[in-house]
């Protein structure tokens, strides 16, 4: 499946590594278009659009070919993959046929989902599983994906709906999830704005756990557009006085997001970005509607009210019309690669050089995008970093 | 010119040094602005929004103080500034009652205002005045305003009507203007698409002057945000198809840009920033629409066709509404105590690092904003270089 | 202060009948802008942009001239007039100097003003005042500013803030004053979403008064877009999924409608002209937000996703920037002559014919704009019918 | 032409009458729509959304029945249909799958699309067709249209690339085809803005042919929202001061479109209906850009600056992102049909009262959207007209 030519054998071939990409909502649409996707670029099929890891910067990283990637995850779902990908190419998320195209992939990443939970009927199971349960549970699934591949390492991402802001002290699912990933020795990527491992029962573990980790919630669409602007604004010592934004998607993130509770979790973080790049909140609001008509298809639009010199009223606008799936998709291909990587260099904990990605990111780097992809870059060198000895692919997760 | 009632001698008190700003189309919106709102800062009536050189990282930069620049320049027309603002401000540009507050400014700059040219009436003048009489009569009228004031260093700033693109050989009035300027020994900025220094005739002329300069064309709308958006889309691999783009203006620029030709002349600049900042030159036009009902007040609309991951067609599109005099005539300010403090820095030559102000700049700079306000952080900290002893400013141009 | 040349005595004369315009809610935006606009057209100094009855089709409705109108109404503010007159003009509602240039008649409507309630005080006076008590105190202000001033008629119109919906049983303060209208005699209107008539408790008064009223809810802005949009829709048989909307505005009316439920019951009616006139309710929400920096303007972006010809999927977007003062004052104008005409032919009732002007429209009127302008056409015509006699104005409300 | 699987005679049945439909510009993007749709929906496999002539107020009007329209046509390039068509399908235009399941009559109208003219190899013939016998030849193939097909009448549809302005006295192509429909005693309907019947050369051919036409040019995006939007600003006496707009398209369309002639024929239907609407033209301007990475799909921003009670300035902005052809073939097809049953009842010369389908409509009739659809529900209860004798099928047309 590799589009590499090599006389070297090819990344696929049975004596190169393989690594394991566990994903957390693994029948979701991000999560599909990511095993769709990469397996139609591996395959040559599509050009890497929207993977920043495929660019130039990123070529001598050492980063896991795509061809060499092995999918698997936890969902509550059933519907088969492929079936979940034919739904997308009839909403527009794929292109028709693709799905026909890599389904031998499908298939194989299907036969390595595992039934996620907690699910409701689970709350009434006897006896109940406590919290410990779900995570030895879940970190088995994780461990038993990598002995039966052969994986030369695990990095487990969520990309699971967005869970409402938990009742105090109780773990959510994505922290569970997020625990059993440092309970298999796999590196971990936030990509929504669930709690995961930010939880202050996590923290000591997180702590010393020896794995990295990056998150939380991936910037795609309207936060991207603020991570550019609320700089400008600032840079140009304009006087931002509201931003207002709008927020219309359907989908299964239109649907859970239609929760007040889950929204709010998602609102933090796009407020974040403007508090952070613009130096003060403004006023405004942002609302997120579910409008099933729209299918996986979102608009975003921002109203930015900002005062000039001697005072004068300014407005921008933007309308920003995106599939959230093809835009995120191409972020976790991304983010696993940079895990994995960081893995076998030995790198751990919280990954803040990964702000890029991000609505709120793990550390205290800059806001601004610019800066954010300056970092990156400084990143991808010292994955590549040729000095120090790199660590055998053995240690670095999932691993017994 | 400081509005302050004060007994201990003020900033423009005899014996503080006074700079002067030399505006080529001093009557024209942005001059006026730039006239209004320096005195109104200067005076505490409002707050520097919009100067980047008032923000903090250009308080050690030893810039002129507002209330040190005294204002003089050329125009063709003769409307009074006091007049001028007055319809700037039934137009919503400047606040009602701010040309009363600053009257005496106002008037002290129409006094160093001298006649222009060539006009048509010039034409037909015998004997015809050469190229060369011209420059000389700028350059006399530039050195007269600096002895007349005592002026510690003066800066020519081009804010006239944008030119059509010159016949070839000819030296548009542009050029004579910035030729006049090197021959007063004057810092020069072209903040308009027009020639000015970038003639042919003029470049052995340019490289021997012993001045700073900058240029070409301010950027503060449509190209500002371009030159954020570019970025963004290149940073994150996501292939943009087509960038088109609408501007209505009324108002003299509008006017003046009703003219094919000389809206070709704003466009190339608006084209550069994209084929810069992506790395090609997408599909897509821009066009420029004179609607005086709109008066000073601009509207811009952007519309970007980008690809995502597994082609996905995405769109974003951007309206801009502001007002041009509003947000060209802070940077005038700018760049005026730059090149002014840079004369007195025995900084010389095409000032690159101020590529954040320009559309099209001198220099061989970065494209993206947030690239090009870290250079001028750098700049800013070069002007205040303590370690090379600060030149007497009587060097630094239109001084005997 | 009338325009109109004229050798007969003139409409403002000492023998021409006057008629008064009671504003509820006198010292709002709408309410001033009202009474400035009624002075500075009928001076001449503004055309009547704005106002439908100043059209052709109603020259011979005989309308009361707007030299004519008496103002003065209730408040719970005590902002003078003329102060809040120059308050809207800082904002940019009303020209500078316009206040200035109609102070005396500000003045006069000033002294007209009398105290509304009930407010958080009366809550606590000893004994409390019974709804009863209300309605007489505000029908016996009315009938006292028709006496001292002579008034031929008085219309009632309600511009106060939005109330939220009341709790079952109770009279809201909208309809104390509305069946104050009815007690003293005189035609009402409804410019608000609040109850007012519509009180189930009002429902017998209101059919045996014996005056014309009308409402609910002005049309002015995103809703008057609907009214012909919808249409448009349905005409062509398209077939709209989703009809979303976002209102930023800030003023006294942004300020109310940040209460929830004020905002509810101003929604309702927005939604009421989407399923009549598409014959069924679309996907979508309405929000509405308070963004102080706004100011009596007011952005309203709609998003309407609709399927064409073999499931096409389209988009319309609508973005309206306006001041909704200025957009409502000249409505205001236009129903106060229109009732104060109607009360003197006789027209008693609820008056259908003017769901031209509302949001949710008495009685059972065409949902599109252009039938509804059609009506209200018709009954310009019928007002001025000549066969039948006209009535005293004696009769026509707040007199003994 | 009937998918229904039935045992029954079908609506094509031998016995029922057929009627022809010629496009000229047969394998255009709209052409290829309308005959993929009509198939679609006469086989029940989508419904008619879009078709106004489906709607309940037509049930009566004796239309011929979808499945009784046998299509044919010119155009001077040879691509067959069912290629056209999966092109279509690629850009979204036509849902995946849909040209399979009507290949049947795709290859069907294939079969019955002649070759049009002149074309630039035509120029060179020895000797040069006179436009007589370019008249001649496209008379005769409609005529063995008729013939082969049996058919009961024959209405001819331009829907060609639009042409520049012809150069004074000759007849562009489009009138050839026009005075070639009259010759072949066809009614006649110009959904481009190319000259066709309106040529002084044809003026008295068209008064005497005792056939119905209709045109010009399809009202389906910018044009139809500016004929809503423009009474509703003169029905509320708002002042508009500017209307600009820009069109952004691919496809065929717009390439023939970024000829300037091209679009100066196209602009100018625009802007007639906002003269008819408001009473006046405002200033502004309307752009046409080719944008071939939007293929068939249309952005339309227009920007209008109007005028509110005092002066107040406001601004409504559209954005209209729909695909052409699915606009248009909808309203072919109902235009054919009622062509065609007109020429049935004998109604012959310009059809005023299809106004509601187009921007520059022949007659008299209003210029709102709303009046318009008044008058086609009028039109179609006269075409159901059951008091005079329905005219024999054999007389209107394509005959002998
Ligand atoms: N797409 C974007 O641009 C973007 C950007 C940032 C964040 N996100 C986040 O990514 C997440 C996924 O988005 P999506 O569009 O794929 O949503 P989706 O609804 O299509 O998929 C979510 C999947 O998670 C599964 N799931 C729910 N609870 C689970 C649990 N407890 N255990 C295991 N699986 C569970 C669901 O069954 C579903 O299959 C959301 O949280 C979204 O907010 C997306
Ligand atoms: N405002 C912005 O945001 C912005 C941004 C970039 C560039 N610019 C440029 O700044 C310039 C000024 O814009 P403006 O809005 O003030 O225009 P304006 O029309 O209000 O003023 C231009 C002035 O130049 C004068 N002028 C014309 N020819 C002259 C000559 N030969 N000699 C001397 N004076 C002459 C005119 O009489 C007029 O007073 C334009 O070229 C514009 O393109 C403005
Ligand atoms: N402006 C528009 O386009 C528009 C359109 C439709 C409806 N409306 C409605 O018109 C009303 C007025 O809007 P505005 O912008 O003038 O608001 P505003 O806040 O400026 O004015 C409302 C006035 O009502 C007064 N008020 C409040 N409670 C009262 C009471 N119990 N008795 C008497 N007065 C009372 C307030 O003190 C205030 O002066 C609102 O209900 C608004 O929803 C406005
Ligand atoms: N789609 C809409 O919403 C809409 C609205 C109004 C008007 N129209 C008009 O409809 C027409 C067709 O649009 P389209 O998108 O189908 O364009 P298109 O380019 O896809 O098709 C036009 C067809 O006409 C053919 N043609 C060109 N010259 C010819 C000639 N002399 N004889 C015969 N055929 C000829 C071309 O070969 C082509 O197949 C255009 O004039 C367009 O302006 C379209
Ligand atoms: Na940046
Ligand atoms: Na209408």
């Amino acid at each position: 499946m590799s589009a590499e030519p090599s006389s070297v054998p090819p990344a696929s071939s049975p004596s190169a590594p393989r690594y394991g990409v566990w994903l957390v909502g693994a029948r979701g649409s991000v999560a599909t278009t990511a095993v769709v996707g990469c397996a139609a670029v591996a395959a040559g099929l599509h050009p890497p659009t929207g993977m920043v890891t495929e660019t130039p910067d990123f070529a001598t990283s050492g980063l896991p070919p795509l061809a060499s990637l092995v999918f698997g995850g936890h969902d509550t779902v059933d519907c088969p993959l492929p079936k979940r990908a034919e739904h997308l190419a009839e909403g527009g998320v794929l292109p028709h046929g693709l799905p026909a195209a890599v389904h031998a992939e499908l298939v194989a990443a299907d036969r390595e989902i595992r039934p996620g939970g907690p699910t409701l009927r689970d709350a009434d199971a006897v006896p109940a599983r406590t919290d410990d349960d779900w995570i030895d549970v879940f970190a088995a699934d994780i461990r038993d994906f990598a002995d039966r591949n052969g994986l030369a390492g695990v990095v487990v991402v969520n990309v699971a709906s967005t869970e409402p802001a938990p009742a105090a002290g109780a773990l959510p699912p994505s922290s569970l999830y997020a625990a059993a990933a440092l309970r298999a020795g796999c590196g971990y990527v936030n990509f929504t704005p669930s709690t995961g491992l930010h939880h202050p029962a996590l923290a000591e573990l997180a702590a010393s756990a020896g794995v990295p980790y990056a998150g939380r919630d991936g910037k795609t669409g309207q936060t991207l557009l603020r991570s550019v602007l609320g700089p400008m604004f600032q840079q140009r010592a304009l006087a931002v006085r509201a931003w207002s934004g709008t927020n219309l998607l359907g989908g299964g993130d239109g649907a859970a997001l239609a929760d007040p509770a889950a929204a709010a979790a998602k609102n933090a973080g796009k407020e974040r970005v403007l508090a952070d790049t613009l130096g003060t909140a403004p006023e405004g609001e942002v609302h997120i509607d579910d409008v099933p008509a729209l299918g996986d298809w979102k608009t975003a639009w921002d109203h930015i009210a900002f005062d000039g010199f001697l005072g004068s009223r300014m407005i921008l606008q933007t309308i920003w019309q995106g599939c959230d799936s093809a835009l995120a998709a191409p972020l976790v291909l991304d983010l696993a690669r940079l895990l994995l990587r960081a893995g076998q260099q030995g790198i751990t904990g919280p990954l803040g050089e990964l702000g890029f990605y991000f609505k709120d990111p793990v550390g205290d780097g800059p806001a601004s995008l610019g800066e954010q992809y300056t970092e990156l870059k400084r990143f991808a060198a010292r994955l590549s970093d040729t000095a120090r000895p790199s660590h055998d692919a053995g240690d670095s997760g999932a691993q017994r």
